[in-house]
């Protein structure tokens, strides 16, 4: 009998329902016996919603989970045995800031690895900081902490670097959705493929694709070079652009959808800055899906995960993390990938450095495949998105407007100095309360 | 006793007279018997004019120095002790199409790292290849190459990777135009000063300036940190633009003046589509100055070098080269810059790489000094060049037009795949004549 | 269907009835319907000894295995699918003699890490590198070879450094041993237990023991610490001798028992020294288990694998084998620990060289599990023990009897330069027929 | 005018008459102003002899330097330029039980990387590392340590790793002496020789020997091919043992006369134990000389160095360091080869580790040039020595034994692990006084 306490921070967040929907689904093999959600009080109305809905779908499938409510973290977190955090500081509002100021200066804001990517951390990795040490104190000793929180590299590296707490693991959606596609793509169940991946959560690219253990990049490097595919695997916030043959043919390796923001700028800007004159930039869209969401989930009638979340640009986010708190806890030795530190799993990353990449998931926490070199041709982008990132945490730990102005500077997103000077300073006006450490 | 025989690959060119002065300055410690001038059928003409030139001046100066001129390589190899190679293949004209075709397409061509200097280097590097040929079956066994042809680094690193002829070593003269200048800002004579740099030709950074062998970066940091000082060393090529103060410090480190393409590229973009449009860009400039100077050396009584030339970009780029001849000769164990093989000179780049960094010059070469690891912030802008560069060679030596693509795509200045396939294309369109390797 | 042809090369060893045992057993998941069993002349005898055994062992089972046996090894190999070689090239005759010899003059002979082993190597090398140019002609493109012939680690290194062929593990039945050992120890399921190990054939340390996935290291540790445990797990055919305290405690890691050769070496050379007098050294009471375990095979009422056969050192062997066979076809992503390419799965061991480790064993070969740096304590030993091993692959490969010496002076088994020089000359005086490179 | 103070502990050694001449031999260049000879309470008479000799030396040179002696090292540090460390913790006496005890457990002794080295380590390193934290306090800022205190590795290794302190070198007259015997073997000035060497204190080999920068190593194996040369350069102190033919021919480089330990163990133990059966070990012999030189040193009529102070075993050490001064105050880009900081400079040892080096001496210290990987086969002897030093500084800075017996266990001079507590014991309890950290 597991027994388990699992403590959700960020528990308001529109994904819980696929949460919930995960745990039940594992309800046998987990035995998870309390779920607390968690938020903070100007999060109160949407918490209560959510845990409503949970409540009821709980009900609904007759487990023996029991659930809770509150705005007291510390005390949610006492003898707690995974803490799952989603938290988005700031809430969509903020998203909207970090998306349309880069766009009304020519550049692409984005969440992830761009000027936006770098406010949403500066914003969060101190709050998930403050978390880590509420967890060191309440939690049970071994517990884990399973982040999705974006920019889920930044954060789990942040995390790793500047507390003394290693039972992290830094989790995306984007490798399993791109596994689904290549099943797609080759016709098989995406349960008997694997990716070899190198690279960090938003850009990476996958250099071997294992259809029951056998190396078939070949075979799908030659569906692109014929003509037979065109399109690499997509998201469905992002637009869909196709990467001329050349590219894919001589890096012998699959683009992650990220990566058209850095090897398609031009063409990616144009549509970004078309959404941005339309005031329906994705942060803007996000909002209008969220409301109906919310609006759905307040039906008391509602007692099951609405099909709606799934076009949700983070589906399978929920999933992936119901997966993992499931291999660790009955060891299970399945492949997943996960962000998790390097320690020379990639020899050219630095070894204290976090890198998303395949590891076995045993009660030990993630086991990386050893994964070697990377491929020459791809170390100079990956390279310049991990500096990014290490400025980017080093910026939001120390409160340092310099670090962060020059990890602007030195974003391929960012065409200039003086711009990077200008989006910063904007950006930080806008965003001033919740950037404390920069006073 | 020294008796060396010297052979100038490119003797046509209008840097010669600057390399003869220097072996007419050094004619006490080196003591070149030969000096042959070597050119192609196309540049007949100006190397008779740059010939006479010569001979004038070493008749001036009444040294034993022996000159001929010539279009056959092969015979002028025999026996040699150095060879120099500051070839241009397809001339300023070609200079001119790598620039204004990729500014046609709205991004910087520049002759070094951008499309510009990609084409330079496919045109050359073949040829280069072919030289190292002749010398390794004609010239002495211990004959060393110093090449100053541009993009130095690609043709250092293509020669060190695609033959098994070591004896290289690539020179440029910005690491010595940075000392003349901070020799100015600090007022002590430049040749008190070294240098810490680290990265590549044409795309480092220096870490630290040590006056009389004291560290004396946070000085210099300081200056710009209190606005005493407002620009970084630049070269009379490029813009003069001012770097953000939150860069300089945080960064600890200052930029080669060549990043400006890099971090202020929406500026420098602006002023070259000026000059574009005015048909000005900078090959055309250098186009003039270059008719102008020929015009001067061609003058009976001239018997010096002219003053004219110091305007040229290129200045010190042969008096680079005569002293790196000087120091090998007479195992003279001073600290030059260099391209050369890392092998681990800098921990972070590729062993078997070439990188730009400071050596002393002894009778077995240039021996770099330790640099250790890249400091972190650096690492992403160092190692996308460097992957550029590597990409390039094999594009070059292969005549492989989808990882000529795809470096182009990789690189920071181009903003798109798409604008990547164009500009390669219009480009090879252009210097086909050129580059019979991707036929 | 998987109908797969396995080919075992020195198919008349006494291990083959546990390898033919172990393909039995696994009928039903790995439809293995040729075996075919190749020796040479000189052991054709024990080859229709074995082969006949082996006949009755599979008709008794009933299983549709088809079983041959010849001595045209290239015959055999034709559309092969799993290679398995288990030579011993001299015989145990010369065993005997690397065993003796090094005796003799004052330092222990053993077959893996000494000079005993290094001439089992010498004499092994270039016989599996025909062997590997035979694969490559004759057997299926995606065949595996599967060596368990020692020095394992040496094998495989060869393999991987003088050939270019790449689809080769080397199998060593320790870590197995270890695991039971260990099973025993904490009175679990060896199943259950799994090993993070660095090192090399024979040569390696346990830095931690996972008990359904839970690091249990410390537990151990503390167990011998408190004198609860005294003997760490020992081989039959190795002394069982006592590690101090200290040395456990301060290495917080478990040595291999061949770990005894090299810091117990006084104790166990004089245990050796006895048995040389007393002519009962290893290879000698080995020759004689064999003739009893041959004798027993002779006997035409035996249809099982003997008992009498798991009281040889190299119990479990052939089962690793099986195993490793079925994961392979299976792709069954279970962890063995196998000798393989490091390829930076241990930071500081070369990256083109082999190690022994655990890996995840899937259809595409063994996929290590990253490991990282190697505890600082432990590197000296191991880094000696692969310079050892790299340099006895070069002398077998290249015929070099000066690196061959110089690797024994390096050995810390043999203490003066001289002794290398005299037992070096003596060995290869006693095996030169086997070592024709030596020429 | 430089106006130096330099401060030497351990001022009542009998080298200072070495080091006094050199200061006075380079007072021109120098310009010492004071010098203050520091020692114990047990030493004063010793550094009573030396002041006065040293005064007398002084006076008849008629140079401007103040000299000064005291048991305040505190005092005497305050505002120092230089602080020279050649103390000997528990004297001569000491280092007769390093030597005889291991002799009489059957091991070498010898008092730099065996069984006493590690005791004299034991006792000096917490020594030194009290004289760094007044270092810190006392002396100026920018002030140097220059330790030449045996084992000059181990200490500057401790002194980087467990003390803040960086402007550490420790120094050796090894490398010199080769120069020096190099010389006399290529006839030449030692002057115009450089060596490559690759290792650690008093555990290196020399891979190049350049004479007026041409490498010379391969003319330099010939001659031991060819019998030419039979001996490499040895010490005085040390047996001279000729190495076969093999070694050097297939090592392709020359071993550092202590490898004699290593590779010669069983001759050497054997004339060491000769020698401890005559009563008559090194240490002995070093006492009967030290007694001589002091009767000689105490004579009032000497006023220059004794001749007799050059057959002491470390000749040449004070010079060493008398000119490293000289290099690191005068800026002289000369190559010297110190214990300093690894950084990358061999890539496979250690980043943070301590390294003997060949390096330019400039006024910001030494700058090593670089040496990239270490040739693989020498590559296992200098890892393990490497993980000796280290464990036995670990073990110093935390008195902890269990480390200690750890490191005697690997050390390969070592044939036991039961050999390794035994000596411990009886060395820590002859010891007992000096090794506080171990209560």
């Amino acid at each position: 009998m597991n027994d388990l306490k699992v403590v959700v921070i960020g528990g308001g967040s529109s994904y819980t329902p696929e949460l919930v929907e995960g745990f039940i689904n594992r309800y046998d093999e987990l035995e998870i016996t309390e779920l607390h959600l968690v938020d903070i009080e100007s999060g109160k109305e949407k918490l209560n919603t959510i845990f409503n809905l949970s409540k009821r779908m709980i009900e609904k499938a007759n487990v023996g989970i029991k659930i809770f409510q509150t705005l007291d973290r510390q005390k949610a977190l006492e003898d707690a045995d995974f803490i799952m955090t989603q938290i988005r500081v700031g809430g969509l509002d903020a998203r909207v800031l970090d998306e349309r100021i880069p766009l009304s200066h020519g550049i692409i804001g984005q969440e992830t690895n761009g000027a936006g990517g770098m406010f949403k951390a500066l914003r969060t990795i101190p709050v998930i900081l403050d978390i880590v040490e509420d967890v060191k104190k309440y939690a049970k000793k071994d517990a884990w902490l399973i982040n999705f929180t974006n920019p889920a590299g930044m954060v789990t590296e942040a995390v790793n670097r500047y507390s003394d707490f290693d039972r992290v693991v830094g989790l995306c959606n984007i490798p399993v959705n791109m596994k689904n596609q290549f099943g797609e793509i080759f016709d098989v169940d995406p349960e008997t493929i694997e990716l070899d991946i190198v690279g960090v959560n938003h850009h990476f690219f996958v250099t071997d694709i294992l259809l029951e253990g056998k190396s078939s990049i070949k075979a799908l490097l030659d569906m692109y070079a014929s003509g037979e595919l065109q399109n690499t695997p997509t998201m469905n916030n992002i637009e869909s652009l196709q990467w001329s043959k050349s590219l894919i043919k001589s890096l012998e390796a699959i683009p992650n959808p990220y990566l058209n923001y850095y090897f398609m700028t031009k063409e990616q800007l144009k549509a970004e800055r078309e959404q941005y004159e339309e005031n329906n930039v994705r942060a803007e869209e996000v909002k209008n899906i969220e409301k109906e969401l919310f609006q759905e989930y307040a039906d008391p009638d509602l007692d099951v995960k609405p099909k709606a979340l799934e076009e949700r640009g983070g589906a399978y986010y929920s999933d992936a993390a119901c997966s993992l708190v499931d291999s660790i806890v009955n060891n299970r030795h399945d492949i997943q990938y996960v962000n998790t530190l390097n320690k020379g799993t990639v020899s050219d990353f630095p070894y204290e450095s976090v890198i998303e990449t395949a590891s076995i998931i045993t009660s030990d926490g993630p086991k990386p495949l050893n994964y070697g070199q990377i491929p020459y041709k791809l170390n100079g982008t990956l390279q310049t998105i991990k500096t990014f990132e290490r400025m980017v945490c080093e910026a939001a730990v120390k409160g340092d407007r310099d670090i962060a102005i020059a990890a602007l500077t030195l974003n391929p997103l960012v065409d200039s100095d003086t711009v990077a000077n200008d989006v910063f300073e904007e950006l930080y006006q806008a965003h001033k309360t919740y950037l404390p450490q920069f006073d």
